[in-house]
């Protein structure tokens, strides 16, 4: 059989909800965007529910679901922690409990800003005062990530996931105090409690926050935890069929899902994970590699339209999914791959968040059957035979008319 | 998010074939229906498989499923006798098994009549005699319902559901003996036959009988069992979404599943669960619960449909759809709100009886999507984006589109 190489495409957050200042359309029914109905009509398109009707995928949970992992599986998915850890760097061991970090301000007991002012500078020293440290026989690993955030791995003996967070998830409250969740939990949640306490006494001293002081900005003197969540040891993605894959994203998540599918993540420095994103060149970066016989699957991962829906802005979602089309635009050159394109989620403008409605996705196969949906977008895609289909079956499907699927039975 | 309100009303047995009377249409596709289709163009509407296709349900596992529980589950759902306890009133506990019971008319050893001539006075003085017996240490409970209905609980050590029942089903036959279906039923199956056989001694002595058979009456000298079921102990429907549950309902089943999810059960004499049943009043009342803030969710329940199903009369069930919708129209005010609307089954005219036939639902939720399904009806509700979802899945998409689902992940 003739395998195909593959184009993944993730336009995070692009599923949106009729918008009236859009005339009831939704922000990419509204764009024009003469790539992606190309796509389209050339292809399968659906509507699909990443996860179940009705449940609201997180970002983790989504691109675990839709690169064809079970996240309902425990052992599969048991926090963010280490989807985080991943990102940035740091490997998970079994047994180790990982953490989502963020720097925050404590004011007279009070978290203030649970972000410490966005800090984009010499977080690495502060990092340097957590990293290496031991508490009860417990060793403490610690990485900065972009800004504010950060990634702690717990390791040693007798650990266990089940730990609350100190994070109020709100500013003007004091943190709470890490509490197990079972018995399991109490050893992870005493030494987080002194961990942080511990911090709580020093960083302040750093010289990285003497300066914050002096400019009158709020320092980085507390550290927030939380998605703790143990090693998640994968499948190799696309073993069964031969795939040799290749992440080009910016955010640090979609690396760390990248990275733990065992996935090579490129170093795009222009894929900010940002609306500033330069998605011409993520493009073109992709298509080099597919061009390359060290790659035949390419994951391209687009924040931008997430964060419009985030903010709330409809204008700015519909504007970034034209400027996404036009970027996409050469690989309309490539007629002899696979190209699949899909929301990990919908991140509705009207809500502001993550919501339960299923997203528009097609995939495109050279020689392969069409459908009645002939444009991108929520209704159009409703049309389309892949409609009804979940988040865990897209990656095999895609493999599939790839034509990298072997027979089952004979 | 901003969480909404919930009305969800089952048409029970609503789903029917083409019927020749009706120009090949099915009852409700020939019924003015301009409620329900104005409902089902602003919201996502589908054919649905309740269970799973081609399977036939039962209104009991049916309403479970719509409710989100796994009636294929046996700790969920073991047969359908505590479900009858539950909406008479009776308490069914752990250990327990409990019946549903007929009185029927038994002549020269032969069942004339299984329903005792739908004996409706005094059957609270036959009830009496079997309440509180006690048989080789077993406790007999034991409650009238409407007419020759009844629920039987038996309570003591060493009891299962395992056990055949002793109605034959069809008039003209003796009475079967109760048998074990495993080692496990042998104490429960004797316990019955003892039973029975006391009641067939001593039921014709009671004044009751002594009036009917004075009135030419069928008497009600015998008893027939069968549903055999343990406790449910369900989670409380809609406990993770902050759900304050209340049913509306005639018929004992609803009422009865209604109670074993927590939900509080209106008593609405107008209610009657049959074809007199008054709709206008039924829906008044649902929506002075939704104007109540301690409701945000109603569960109406319609009988009507499924009788005329039943009885093989399709133009009554095509009047039945245009009363309901009359009766719905105040609905239409209440623009907040999540409105979900499936039958239960299909009870096809035809067939007189359910069917595997998926039945027509629709989901209309505020600012959410609509799909090219514009009308409500079999062959239009086919055309909308929900065809595919199974039963267990609608509620929990009902409870997203409120805005009501938790994130899973991050």
């Amino acid at each position: 059989m003739n395998e195909k190489k593959i184009l993944f495409v993730v336009l995070d957050g692009g599923g949106d909800l009729p918008v009236s200042e859009l005339d009831n359309l939704t922000p990419v029914e509204a764009a024009s965007t003469p790539v992606l109905d190309n796509l389209s009509a050339k292809g399968l398109c659906g509507l699909m529910d990443v996860l179940k009707p009705g449940m609201v995928p997180g970002s983790d949970t989504a691109h675990l679901a839709l690169l064809g992992y079970d996240p309902f599986d425990k052992y599969i998915y048991s926090g963010r922690g280490p989807v985080e850890a991943a990102g940035i760097g740091l490997v998970v061991h079994p047994g180790d409990i990982a953490f989502r970090a963020n720097f925050a301000t404590l004011k007279n007991g009070i978290i203030i800003d649970r972000r410490a002012g966005r800090i984009n500078k010499r977080t690495d020293e502060l990092a340097k005062l957590i990293n290496g440290r031991e508490i009860d026989g417990i060793k403490i690993l610690f990485k900065e990530g972009t800004e504010h955030r950060g990634a702690l791995i717990l390791r040693g003996p007798g650990l266990s996931a089940d730990v609350t967070s100190n994070d109020p998830k709100v500013e003007g409250w004091p943190p709470r105090p890490f509490e197990a969740s079972s018995i399991e939990g109490k050893r992870t949640a005493d030494v987080l409690n002194k961990l942080v306490n511990q911090l709580a006494r020093k960083l302040p001293l750093l010289a990285a926050n003497e300066e914050r002081r002096e400019q009158g900005k709020n320092e980085a003197n507390y550290l927030l935890v939380r998605g703790a969540g143990e090693a998640m040891l994968l499948p190799a993605f696309g073993g069964k069929q031969g795939i040799k894959p290749v992440c080009i994203a910016g955010g640090g998540l979609y690396k760390g899902v990248a990275t733990l599918t065992g996935m090579k993540v490129l170093d795009v420095p222009e894929a900010t994970g940002g609306i500033d994103s330069d998605f011409h060149i993520k493009v073109k970066r992709s298509l080099k590699c597919l061009d390359d016989d060290s790659y035949n699957f390419v994951f391209l991962h687009i924040k931008a339209t997430d964060n419009a829906g985030h903010d709330g802005k409809p204008l700015i979602k519909k504007n970034i999914f034209e400027r996404i089309d036009s970027a996409l635009e050469p690989i309309l050159e490539y007629k002899d791959i696979v190209i699949a394109l899909s929301p990990d989620h919908s991140t509705p403008c009207s809500l502001k968040d993550h919501s339960c409605d299923p997203v528009p996705c097609f995939i495109t196969a050279p020689g392969r059957r069409t459908d009645s949906a002939k444009k991108f977008g929520e209704r159009f895609a409703m049309q389309g035979s892949l409609t009804g289909i979940r988040g865990k079956h897209f990656m095999n499907l895609v493999f599939g008319l790839a034509n990298r699927n072997k027979k089952f039975g004979s």
